[in-house]
């Protein structure tokens, strides 16, 4: 079977991988696309770290799972729609030729393994994978397969807005408009929120920011957001240090910052900016089960468009291309593989 | 009149201060008794800094008050007590004799000077200081008016309490035991909490946390609170570089922290600590009217006895000593002043 796999911080076509076979409770589904996210990207530079610093913060392996060898070849891709090809033994699953999506997660017999970043466990860069039948959703009739691989980052946008708790009156700054930030805005504006501000350097990111729903724009080259915009709550989506305390800075009284960007490295900040305006800061990670099912449903039945997010298509043979123009702000949002 | 005050980071004693004269809507009142506060101690130290800092964040001077010269005398004392003199022209006061205290502000013709570090606004440590007759608070009946003196840190720690909307079934975990801790600690049994551990290097503190609710306590030295603690809340009330980083390496997921130490110094944090738990950050600061005026009942009434929290009592001329004194942890909690 074949498989794009990270191998020595580059993704490479394999032809060799061995076919998935599903146990008890597991379904083999064939991938119809895969989004290739962010923390793809930086796993595949700094895999290392990122093992070594959730050893360090959990005890654990990434996400609760198996231990990850990044000497090893890598299986990613957690973005993704398929299609129902085989049920396990004694396994009650939707028939065969279904369209699914499903949290990230693959259920063994003791405990889990998230699909993330596994040396055993397929993810969306392969042909087939293994996925479990009690975590399988349905795409609604009709859905576009494609469209489904963008419910996993859709969620986790809409998970940031709901920890806000912002109301529809209450203005939103929106800082950083890469795939996180679209999220965000997105669910901002599905949730009737009547003040999007999205603040990037890229015109085209910018652009789109405006097309998923923000009301207004800033160049963050040109000016601060905070210039222009009062929020009640920030959304930061960059994630490289240095933001949280220019959000601390500048920010205005009382403003709830929902820290959405993934920060690898430490970051400093001056309290007293903090203190003295009562600042709150959220930091916030992934989505829930009702929040991935909600993306989903928001998502095929249209009320969330995600059409415009998908920049780029390719097949399992150029995802090493695709991660190097992603590394390029203006050029690209979502690029999809499709196996 | 006399008044200690500061002059070249050290507290003196004057005798030649110009008697305050009350304008209108102003009473002059001679002072019972003004608690030494943590910022007194650090503005003494680093008075140029905070009035720097200060304006980098506001625009303004401290607190929104006149500017403040550090090279000249500074009048401090924000948690006073006090027996009204004699009103202004044209203002509704209360009866001379009667027993007052007061949000820390004066209010001018046009705007309003905090109580807090001054050039020309009097505060506490002197023998008779102006109040703004709209702000007094009659002590009730009976109350001693040295514990009025505790009314402005306890109110802080309310308000700390307050913004973390903390339930009687939480666990609460109150790292540093200084002043600011131990009114928290005070708000949490008040409020009904009914697991409170407590966590100090030094023993006085936590026997003294002990005294005022803390159901548990955590020697620092010896051990992390969080081996044993797994709290929804954690109030940091220390303020250096370095706790709240700990807090987010070592807390439970979804922990809620409230960072109601002073923290004058740049820190340094690890926010994928925070991401892969989800924890909130909530910075505090001072209190409202509402939590003054309940921090004034609840201690009036005998809710909350700060007598434990006084362990010393000097006049104006040993002002300077007592400062020197309170920078010694195992020493002193709350000093008084009566001049």
């Amino acid at each position: 079977m074949r498989a794009s796999v990270l191998r020595d911080g580059r993704m490479v076509l394999r032809d060799d991988v061995p076919e998935p076979v599903p146990g008890p409770g597991q379904v083999l589904v064939g991938v119809t696309a895969c989004g290739i996210c962010g923390s793809d990207l930086h796993f595949a530079k700094h895999g290392e770290q990122m093992v070594r610093l959730t050893k360090e913060i959990t005890g654990m392996p990434m996400a609760g799972g198996l231990p990850v060898d990044v000497a090893g070849d890598v299986f990613m891709g957690h973005e993704f729609s398929a299609e129902v090809l085989e049920a396990g033994p004694d396994t009650d699953a939707p028939p065969v030729g279904t369209a699914v999506t499903s949290l990230p997660v693959l259920l063994l017999p003791k405990g889990f393994e998230p699909i993330l970043a596994s040396n055993t466990t397929m993810g969306g860069y392969a042909e087939r994978m293994l996925l479990s039948a009690p975590l399988l959703m349905p795409l609604p009739v009709g859905m576009d397969p494609r469209h489904a691989a963008l419910v996993e980052p859709m969620a986790v946008g809409l998970h940031a807005v709901n920890k806000s708790a912002i109301q529809a009156g209450e203005e939103a700054l929106v800082i950083g408009c890469g795939p996180i930030g679209i999220a965000i805005i997105a669910a901002l504006r599905h949730r009737g929120v009547e003040s999007i501000v999205a603040a990037d350097y890229s015109g085209m990111r910018r652009e789109l920011a405006m097309t998923m729903g923000a009301h207004r724009t800033v160049d963050a080259a040109q000016e601060s957001p905070f210039d222009t915009a009062k929020p009640a709550v920030v959304f930061e989506a960059v994630g490289v240090p240095g933001i949280v305390n220019d959000v601390l800075r500048r920010a205005p009284m009382n403003t709830r910052v929902i820290v959405a960007g993934v920060c690898m490295e430490a970051d400093t900040v001056m309290p007293l900016f903090g203190i003295s305006k009562e600042i709150s800061l959220q930091f916030v990670n992934a989505y829930d089960h009702n929040e991935f099912a909600e993306s989903l449903r928001a998502i095929g039945e249209g009320e969330i468009d995600v059409a415009p997010l998908i920049t780029g298509e390719v097949g399992l043979e150029a995802v090493g291309q695709a991660f190097d123009d992603l590394s390029e702000p203006d050029a690209h949002c979502k690029i999809l593989v499709l196996p």
